[in-house]
């Protein structure tokens, strides 16, 4: 059992009420806004509308960066760097889901660093430490950067996406209410579901270092959560229970409360798909997260993926923990590729294998040795192998 | 489903080799400090020792309140607060468990009033907003009160024992090293455990108002780590594991973390026995819960109670809700008597009927309309039933 620091400063306001908490929390940090949204769906909904009024009512000046897109670009960060510097904004609002939340998160590491270009700053892979505060109305339970120190960046000259983490990328607030997500299709929901699973699920045991039992009895509570509502959700996008518990769950699942989490194996190998096709990142988790389980499966690993089965999927427990471990990928396919009704293998999403080597080889390089750590650690070759069995 | 804010900003130092940080956490926050601990204790395993070596060292200065006891007396903060007063204390650092941190939570709000009695202060009953900066150094997994906002003063010549709560009590790190509690007797470990389980029992679904499932899932987490581990404890004082199950149990049981936590229905009746007795607060819980739990089992609570059984203490699921609560009320019976071998009744203890009237009203005395809320509501006289219950 490993020493750890648990530090979560972030305020959450959960539920249907708390916007009107807005203006006194922004004035905690400064009057210029920078606005950072996506496309047009805030404005549909009415948040654009509710949030503006009360930054006009309340007397904040504001700019705005909009468009941004999923996987979210250097350029578009570089872009909202550059209106920081020429207003002189002291707050970012990021009115969205994890791209627009990362993107903020870009925004407010390169505006207070001595780049223009994020980039650069990606490239240093330092620990940001100071940033520009960021204030976070989520509208999409996901990725969990509303309550954590990372953020994504994608370069698509490169085929790169890349961390960018530290203690300054935080938000200082987070408003969540759960019907900003009702208005998610249900493919969104879906992929953000497995997202929040599959956080856990790349920390939980098989990472290695998880034996700390009552973090590991957390971290089966929540994607247990997840596993529950997500099916729910997709069946009834304005389920006001199944919403609220996904995002909660995503707020908690990637946040220092399940323990010192990282991205782990699947993010890895994932993130490289989302790099190079610009696929959807949580649906290129669920096609990798069971064909990574089968590949690890050995008698060190099967214990880890049996409990997953018997504590997530309510399978019946096994005395073979190998046994139980193929029934729980089993589970796990089942509940991506039936359940969720997500699509099974990279063909069907128009992908090769013609780059397979070149992105295990990127999925691998920002670990020591180009070896993903893990109770079963992985190479370049293992990873080539893995995508091998998604086609 | 409630609205929530969630926050809680603790730094949490856990495991054996983090008091190297202690200085550069104390400078934070200022130079002269208040050093609050219990009996000898920490004398005996070195750890008052290592914590003046370190601030010897590094040129902090300081002076002491020792001789805090269970229970903790508005005398004794009242000395701590002259002592602030006097010495121009700026930072409170607790070595040991839930009594010292209260003590010096009740210190540090009282210094920077305008009464000089913490009595005072507590009668006012307004949240705590201020207090000068609280360190602690955990000894024992019990209370919770190294990460909330919440604190008990005792003040034996009323026979009260009162809250006193607010933001500003929340200490702004911890230091958690599960040995330090390798020393606490079996007695103690047993209580202690029993006091982390009744937290969360005491916010769970009869609370009334936690009808938000993935709370409910992290509540059983917990509640079944403590139950887990608390026997290990018990019988290998020395075995780290449980210790530090428990001790990160006990951080998380009262923290936010797990929902809106309140002093709840057994903790208003119990710490009436410590007020009018002094005795020993997880034995009381232990005494009153089972009870408690028989009291208010109807058709309204049976499904609650029957939850806890399954989920907790791993009973088969009944389909009949009645009779689950009843399975479950005779495991919580066996847990404290049997598993635990905690003495079952207030007779046991030396105690009577002769108070029970008085108690009863006291224990109701700062509830609305003096009704203790939750699935089933309590009135003074279903408290004094309950007491009668516990003979």
């Amino acid at each position: 059992m490993n020493d750890f620091i648990f530090y979560n400063p972030c305020k959450v306001y959960f539920g249907k009420s708390q916007l009107k908490h807005l203006p006194e929390e922004l004035l905690h940090y400064g009057k210029m806004v920078l606005l950072v949204y996506g496309g047009g769906s805030i404005k549909k909904n009415g948040l654009y509308e509710a949030v503006t009024r009360l930054m006009m009512e309340n007397g904040f000046p504001w700019v705005e960066l909009a468009g941004v897109q999923a996987n979210p670009r250097h350029t578009v960060i570089n872009k909202g760097t550059a209106i920081c510097r020429e207003k002189g904004v002291e707050v970012i609002l990021a009115v969205g889901g994890g791209s627009v939340i990362d993107s903020a998160k870009g925004i407010a590491a390169t505006a207070v660093s001595e780049y223009s270009d994020v980039w650069e700053l990606v490239k240093v892979s330092a620990s940001v430490e100071k940033a520009l505060p960021i204030i976070v109305l989520l509208t999409s339970a996901a990725t969990g950067s509303e309550m954590n120190t990372w953020s994504m960046v994608s370069n698509v000259e490169t085929n790169e996406k890349k961390c960018l983490g530290g203690p300054g990328l935080l938000p200082k607030v987070a408003f969540e209410n759960p019907e900003a997500s009702f208005s998610l299709s249900k493919y969104q929901t879906a992929c953000g579901g497995f997202d929040i699973l599959n956080h856990v699920l790349d920390n939980y045991y098989f990472a290695g270092d998880s034996t700390f039992e009552i973090t590991l009895e957390l971290q089966e509570a929540v994607m247990r959560t997840a596993a529950k509502f997500t099916p729910i959700a997709v069946e009834n996008p304005n389920n006001y229970e199944a919403r609220a518990n996904l995002m909660w769950a995503s707020s908690l699942a990637l946040s220092n409360i399940l323990g010192d989490m990282h991205h782990g194996a699947c993010h890895a190998i994932a993130h490289e798909l989302s790099a190079y096709y610009d696929i959807t990142h949580g649906h290129s988790l669920a096609i990798i997260t069971p064909r990574w389980l089968q590949y690890i499966m050995d008698e060190k690993t099967a214990p880890a993926i049996s409990r997953l089965g018997k504590k997530v999927f309510g399978l019946d427990v096994e005395l073979d923990p190998i046994v139980g471990a193929q029934k729980s990928i089993e589970a796990v396919n089942q509940f991506c590729f039936q359940i969720l009704r997500l699509q099974s293998t990279l063909t069907e999403l128009g992908i090769s294998d013609e780059s397979f080597e070149e992105m295990a080889h990127h999925a691998c390089a920002s670990f020591p040795n180009l070896t993903i750590p893990g109770l079963r650690s992985l190479t370049p070759q293992d990873v080539k192998s893995i995508y091998k069995m998604c086609l």
